[in-house]
């Protein structure tokens, strides 16, 4: 590797990294399993290097330069990953986006923000609103991870119930391919010329280019803005009221349903015990706000649904994006994941029991638990979330393992999809069949080849290694 | 490929046709330069056979037979298609959908229907109104184009604005790959688990797989449904009340406008000389559609919009899809054909101007003309209409030449984009990187080489050929 690291030095100088800290830095992503690893001391090596080009002329420069050394390549947005995409070891150059920053072009007619990759999320969605404007894409993450990585993961945010996520707000983008040539697709509202360019980046998680600027779609912000909230006596009921309004075509921006024990986590005191509590944030022009927010409510009386306090949304609203970092759970002796999954209404109340029954069976589970919070008109998400405490914190990984597996196969055996909006990355990848199918798979494989015929951009993530069993 | 017919007749008896009747019939689509050839004489040969498979594993067979032989196989619905897609020649073999019928599956919890490919798409939407449901894609060839067809071109419907493309109502596809595979995507509402792959047959136009069977998300038959219809002193100001109402979050299912010719070609004597006549249909929960309807009006009004009859949606609803034959015209003498592009707000006056300027350069033009019919937060489509009468008639077929390639540069020229529903075809296929780009025709050819490296399926069709001049 030495080799090429010269070579970029000679091309990027100063921002090709070889220090520790920098290494290490970009040796993973937010993977709980790279945090035990790394707390345990068994994480792969760090990056060879990590490249900070400033241009998508640079971005390209750069795999031209591994493809001819062929070294392999690993992306780096935000790093909020969650999946383990992220994990390049010694054989590999890590490309950070972070210097390819800020907003390129806005236009207020088109209602269309054109960023390079590296941008922010937060900064982004803030320098919109000095506009008057909003992008709408909310992932928890957005204070840590950047538009390129929204794309390259297939993100969902929290207004996605009307908004859409990032496949429904994303205009164009510009990507650079393994072997450095540029790709820009056009912005333009909509074409039948072949299929959609555009999808191949989408969800790519690193392996078939490297995504450089994106064009979003954004909104004026709203004239109104109103929540409610509303406890329910199970949780199908909650769900059959979601689909019964969203069907019924009332889609306000946030919608989430909790399960009775994250009810009790969360809005307490207001959700009495064993009730399951809903949220619902309506937008839009003032009038129609509130026809909405009758709407729903009408629609959740219909099953037993009893209005709460709706300063349950603000309190959301307001703590929304705080979460314990992995890092104190585990040095409190646990093991802490989420999961989500999703499913065609007429399955998800399926795969809620049977994910909940099986992880129930992990004899050091301290609690399971989920939540609704990306609906369809077709179906929803669940977003499931485990905690497990072995009595030897060793056996955290195992455990770990454990709760995935059985969550997923559950999910599967329900008719349910296993990945929701976290994207496959190492834990989800030797079952990707069961979302794709064996030919989607192989399809999916060929396409990779096709792209990227040596194999160096992010090798070992998305993709199952070839014969290795499903269940690896 | 007498070799390849007795083959495929040994497989499926007389479900290979080689009467002269059923070859005529499947030589061509709809395209009026199939047409005007047809009536010349100087059509290309009729192709070898046409096969009709009863299912999807006979599909993978045919595939498999044609592959071993190295027979081209082009696949056939409805015939509708206004590009030329269809143009098999005598060395290929047809396969037509047309055995390939029926509702596979309905769920009215999920709200999904699953259809064979070759199901006609009325008889698909009164299947679905018999549930109290509808699909809600309504292009103008409802009656002759098939489900599978709407996906292999990537069609729109006039409910768009509200209801989106089949993109947005697509749930699943299976396909046979070339090399006889059957690839099904889940019926999952979401999934960020790689590319999408249903997005490679979307827009296909046959050249990368055979649609089998598609589903589709269906919605419950509206609560209420109301129509308006407001005329305008200039185009642009209708383009400008449709950008502000649907930015403001107001998406009636049809939004359409019409320049002052086509105003008094469709709406005279309800608008007045030099109008522009907009037209509304607003569905959904009743207290929404009147918010929604008077929220519209409210925007026209300040923009110089004037209420007219109510009654022309009714007129329109009824008459929406009676077109004169291409064959009529043709027989008066006329060259007539329709070009659909699309742009950003900010672009799209600009690109009415230029192509109806360079069409007016074209010695023999009696008209020319356009409307919106589709419309997205970021910007809309304009649908063109031109007819020509030269005085040579054998002169129609480079006037016809002239009128697209005008009509396609000053789109390109003023940034719009260049195809946005009726797909590329032999029509578009020259030009093909002004809407993708160098690098987007490169990439698709790679796609191209990595499912159908023999390049059998649909060859000639939406890729340009390998050096061929942009402009030829």
């Amino acid at each position: 590797m030495s080799g090429i690291v010269e070579t970029l030095k000679r091309d990027l100088g100063d921002r090709v990294l070889t220090d520790p800290e920098a290494l290490a830095a970009h040796q993973r992503d937010t993977w709980v399993l790279g945090e035990l690893r790394a707390l345990e001391g068994t994480l792969p090596a760090p990056p060879a290097a990590v490249v900070e080009p400033e241009s998508t002329e640079e971005v390209a420069q750069v795999l031209r330069r591994c493809r001819e050394a062929g070294a392999a390549v690993v992306p780096f947005g935000g790093g909020s990953g969650v999946c383990g995409a992220i994990e390049p070891g010694a054989d590999a150059i890590v490309l950070s986006t972070r210097r390819l920053t800020g907003l390129v072009a806005f236009d207020p007619v088109d209602g269309t923000a054109r960023f390079r990759a590296g941008t922010n999320g937060l900064e982004a969605e803030e320098r919109i609103q000095k506009e008057g404007f909003t992008i709408g894409h909310w992932p928890q993450s957005i204070a840590l991870s950047t538009v390129g990585g929204w794309v390259a993961t297939r993100a969902a945010g929290q207004y996605s119930t009307a908004y859409g996520n990032i496949e429904d707000l994303l205009v164009a983008v510009e990507a650079v391919l393994p072997d450095g040539r540029v790709i820009r697709t056009r912005e333009t509202p909509r074409a039948a010329a072949g299929p959609d360019l555009r999808q191949l980046f989408l969800g790519s998680e690193g392996t078939l280019g490297v995504v450089t600027e994106v064009t979003l779609a954004v909104r004026p912000q709203p004239e109104a803005s109103r929540g409610q909230s509303l406890h329910f006596p199970d949780f199908d009921a909650g769900l059959e009221a979601i689909r019964r309004f969203v069907q019924a075509d009332w889609c306000p921006p946030v919608v989430r349903l909790y399960d009775g024990r994250e009810s009790q986590r969360h809005f307490r005191p207001a959700c009495p015990s064993g009730r399951h509590m809903l949220i619902a944030l309506h937008e839009g022009p003032a009038a129609r706000v509130e026809l909405e927010l009758e709407a729903v409510a009408r629609v959740a009386r219909e099953l037993g649904g009893e209005a709460s306090d709706p300063g349950l949304v603000d309190h959301w609203l307001e703590t929304r994006n705080q979460v314990p970092s992995f890092r104190s759970l585990l040095d409190q002796g646990l093991i802490v994941d989420t999961i989500e999954v999703a499913a065609t209404w007429s399955r998800i109340g399926e795969v809620y029991r049977r994910v909940l029954d099986s992880l129930g069976e992990v004899p050091s589970l301290l609690a399971a638990s989920a939540h609704s919070s990306h609906s369809y008109r077709t179906g929803t998400n669940l977003y499931f979330t485990f905690v497990a405490k072995p009595d030897d914190p060793t056996e955290r990984a195992n455990v770990y393992r454990d709760c995935w597996r059985r969550t997923l196969e559950a999910t599967h055996a329900a008719g349910g999809g296993i990945a929701h909006h976290h994207g496959v990355g190492r834990v989800r990848r030797a079952r990707l069949a069961d979302e794709l199918g064996e030919t989607g798979v192989s399809l999916l494989r060929e396409l990779k080849a096709a792209l990227d015929p040596d194999g160096l951009l992010n090798p070992g993530n998305l993709l199952p290694d070839v014969d290795a069993p499903r269940s690896s």
